[in-house]
């Protein structure tokens, strides 16, 4: 056996068997092991992007970990920005790099370059193997790392010749991961207190946002009369009818600030402090009054099903509590012409239960996703490290973690060309994904943030940075380019045909939506 | 002035007017002052690593640095592999990138990234602007460095405060760059000396490999009758009648060595020693015989110019030396079945005069290229640090430095995928660019390598990781999709007809030549 052939029975019994992969050269010692084991689901994706995008969807649905699969390091480059995301969700992701081997690393070969360096950057965890015999090892220490503190960054950085020499066997019992960290008691019954005052908020993140957790939340809101927040950009929320209600916070700083006018308190759980995206000129960096406090009871790393159920205990949560949740108020299926409200009733209306909508429409989602709130159970994932080029990969990744359940993807049009070749994978891979591309035909949201630094109108080089136009993108194009049908439209009742033909549909399909400067 | 105003003005005066941008709210001032300032070439890119890629091109032609704009970490993410490439290539480029406001890098908000960290995984120089005072001067720093040792990867860090506070006025005359340093006279003398023995080679890289230089190195082979070698990957290269005949190194490994036995000593002019692409199980990491010494005359960051003068001149090179080039012979177009041997020879008649080919057919190329040895004479750019998706971003922009010569890109469809939104800027801005796809409907260079390391049947993984079909990518929708007119050519007369009607056009246009299993 040699080391690759370890690696992958090390994954297998460690209950990693989805490697989202873009291999090279140095990986096809790899390749040819997981060729050796019909069992590990090997899903090809033509950009890297594409499968750190993947691997953060996968997580964020599975709740558990993928491999990558990357060629050194201007393939680790690549898959830089959805990893960042990634990190920013609190996902955990196991990255095998392929490097030269350890001898051919004095010279300087074309692919020669900083792995380590790159990784760094971003990973938590970053090792390189050090012979074949370790590469087992180093695989189960890797998957224990991405599985620790809630989910992180690892990256297993493999020179060929630890793949192809001979190594021992594999790691056959999965490495326990280290317990996060929990609050004291003290702090928990000082929180429990706090949230009965006035005008207190729970903001809570991570695992706390759906599921029985976010249930949890909704009780402990009823006993103690606090207000829940939550994120601008949340990795995954339960949303529709009987999700617990919460107020999510919104993009732009002087409506944020405003949403937090007058709270006494904000106590985080699973969490960081909220914080403006971008800092302006002259605007403060967070939205809080100045004699908020701000307590950090459970940061996202530290044990947050304990802590809530401990603050439950703390508040008096009985089987009778009730919270308060969004009831199911399906809008009617609106009519004439097309707007981005008029899109997200109708999305509101034919979102089928327990589907995944993964969101990166950006300014257009400002107005399509508010309806969805009372529309029937769903999760929703979103960007949360800003890189866009998110939705279409996580999309991916979100439908292969739950192959019986409906995905709906929402990008811009600008998000989606930055990983546009996802859209392959979707067909190749028979997903059941619907793509709904607002082509807005321009980086709406650059447009107002340069009226937000003050500039009122716009020149020929600001414009010609902006809109994405002369010439038009094609989306029926693109998408059949990649395997995939598409629709455009340009009212409404063609809309909510063809989104019910795409959710009627087990494949995937794309729906363009013709929205230029609409709100 | 603001910062931002400062560092536009720096730019023009020391002679950087194109940009390639990307942008996003923390380069808002940025856009803000180029749009003050028509005279900068702004060109939008939808993907980042089309705009480093095409910074390279640019260099590559125009002998001179671009900018590039990047949005914070994640989109230096997405431009690494193309300045890994540039890296490879010694060309220069300047990275601006933005990053939140300096009181912002407190909080934890989205976009916060490392960006000091993967920038120094592959630029040469970093520099993080302290104040709107300093950006100026790191402004032309930026330039010196990247202008420096033949070209340099520089990048300079934009907090957004330092953009947008009080700055004091441009830099308005050029830093010198730092001298080259050259080899002594003693060794350029025993190099002289060492070339007119038996199988002497000398070996060029950079600045040798095209225009007057390359005429040089022609005359020196001329007179001491020593072997002229050049690496497998090269950024520029003369090429057809009237440029001076080379040995070029293959890929492989075996003929690789093949091609260096019996070769006395090699001299390396502006090029790094040559190596194995990779590594191999039981193969040797370089080609040349085991007694062959190799010598460093001159590195590629040293004085390529002044060296080649220097040994021309000890070699005895005068006005009367004449170098053995290559002859004008253009093959007639062939008929029948189409081969890649005979889209060679069709390429090969129909090249233009002065024309820059930009080659990343990569395994189909083997065969393409060999032929144009006689075409008219024409400058060749290819990939050089191995990272696939550099050439349509470079063909981009070495179309806009040279906006009166003919591009034509040669790509696997492989290659094209992680960068095939350069295909909208190239109709955008109208470039006078042919595409050309080799669809051969997978990674055929991996196929190739699982043999090379000694798989010889592949199961349903390996199969899943080297195919991309099922579904079959569609080229010409996705030059479509991008705005760009396109062919699909099956048979060869198909073709000539559709490489004769790009080179006629003045604009943008793409073939897609299918070759599944072709040869």
């Amino acid at each position: 056996m040699n080391g690759a052939e370890s690696l992958v029975k090390t994954f297998l019994h460690c209950g990693v068997d989805t490697v989202f992969a873009n291999p090279g050269t140095s990986e096809m010692h790899f390749v040819a092991a997981l060729d050796d084991h019909p069992e590990m689901n090997c899903v090809l994706c033509l950009f890297e992007g594409g499968t750190t995008g993947a691997a953060d969807g996968y997580y964020r649905m599975k709740r558990d970990v993928a491999g990558t699969l990357l060629h050194l390091a201007p393939g680790f480059g690549n898959a830089f920005a959805n990893l960042h995301n990634a990190r920013k969700s609190g996902s955990g992701i196991v990255n095998v790099v392929g490097d030269h081997a350890t001898h051919h690393l004095r010279y300087e070969s074309p692919l020669k370059g900083d792995i380590v360096g790159i990784s760094q950057a971003v990973s938590h965890w970053t090792r390189v193997s050090g012979d074949a015999t370790s590469v087992a090892g180093d695989g189960a220490a890797a998957i224990q790392a991405a599985r620790s503190q809630n989910g992180q960054i690892a990256t297993l950085i493999l020179p060929a010749d630890t793949a192809w020499e001979t190594a021992n066997g594999p790691v056959t019992t999965i490495l326990p991961t280290q317990r996060c960290h929990r609050p004291s008691i003290d702090d928990i019954e000082a929180a429990a207190a706090r949230l009965t005052t006035q005008q207190a908020a729970l903001m809570i993140g991570g695992a706390a946002l759906f599921g029985p957790l976010r249930e949890l939340v909704g009780k402990i809101a009823a006993e103690t009369g606090c207000r829940v927040l939550a994120d601008t950009l949340i990795p995954r929320i339960s949303k529709g009818a009987g999700a617990t209600k919460l107020d999510q916070l919104v993009y732009p700083i002087t409506p944020k600030i405003a949403q937090l006018d007058g709270t006494s308190s904000i106590t985080l759980l699973g969490t960081d402090r909220p914080v403006a995206f971008f800092a302006y000129p002259g605007k403060p960096s967070v939205p809080e009054p100045s004699d908020c406090p701000v307590i950090d009871l459970c940061s996202p790393t530290d044990d947050i099903d304990w802590t809530l159920q401990s603050l439950a205990d703390a508040v008096g949560v009985s089987s009778t509590t009730s919270a308060n949740t969004y009831p199911l108020e399906l809008p009617s299926i609106p009519s004439g012409q097309l707007t981005l409200a008029k899109v997200g009733q109708t999305l509101a209306a034919l979102i089928p239960e327990n589907a995944i909508l993964c969101n990166e429409s950006v300014t257009s989602g400002f107005h399509v996703i508010p309806p969805t709130a009372t529309a029937r159970p769903h999760d929703l994932l979103a960007g949360t490290g800003g890189a866009i080029g998110l939705c279409l990969p996580c999309a991916t990744g979100a439908a292969i973690a739950c192959p019986d359940r409906k995905v709906i993807a929402l990008t811009g049009d600008g998000s989606a060309m930055y990983t546009l070749q996802s859209l392959w994978t979707m067909a190749r891979e028979n997903l059941d994904i619907t793509v709904i591309v607002f082509a807005n035909r321009g980086y709406q949201i650059l447009r107002d943030e340069l009226t937000n630094v003050g500039v009122e109108s716009f020149g020929r080089n600001a414009q010609a940075m902006f809109d994405v136009e002369n010439p038009t993108l094609d989306w029926l194009s693109l998408a059949k380019g990649h395997g995939v049908p598409g629709t455009r439209v340009e009212e409404i009742e063609g809309f909510a045909k063809a989104l019910s033909a795409g959710i009627s549909s087990d494949g995937p399909s794309l729906i363009e939506v013709v929205c230029p400067s609409l709100a």
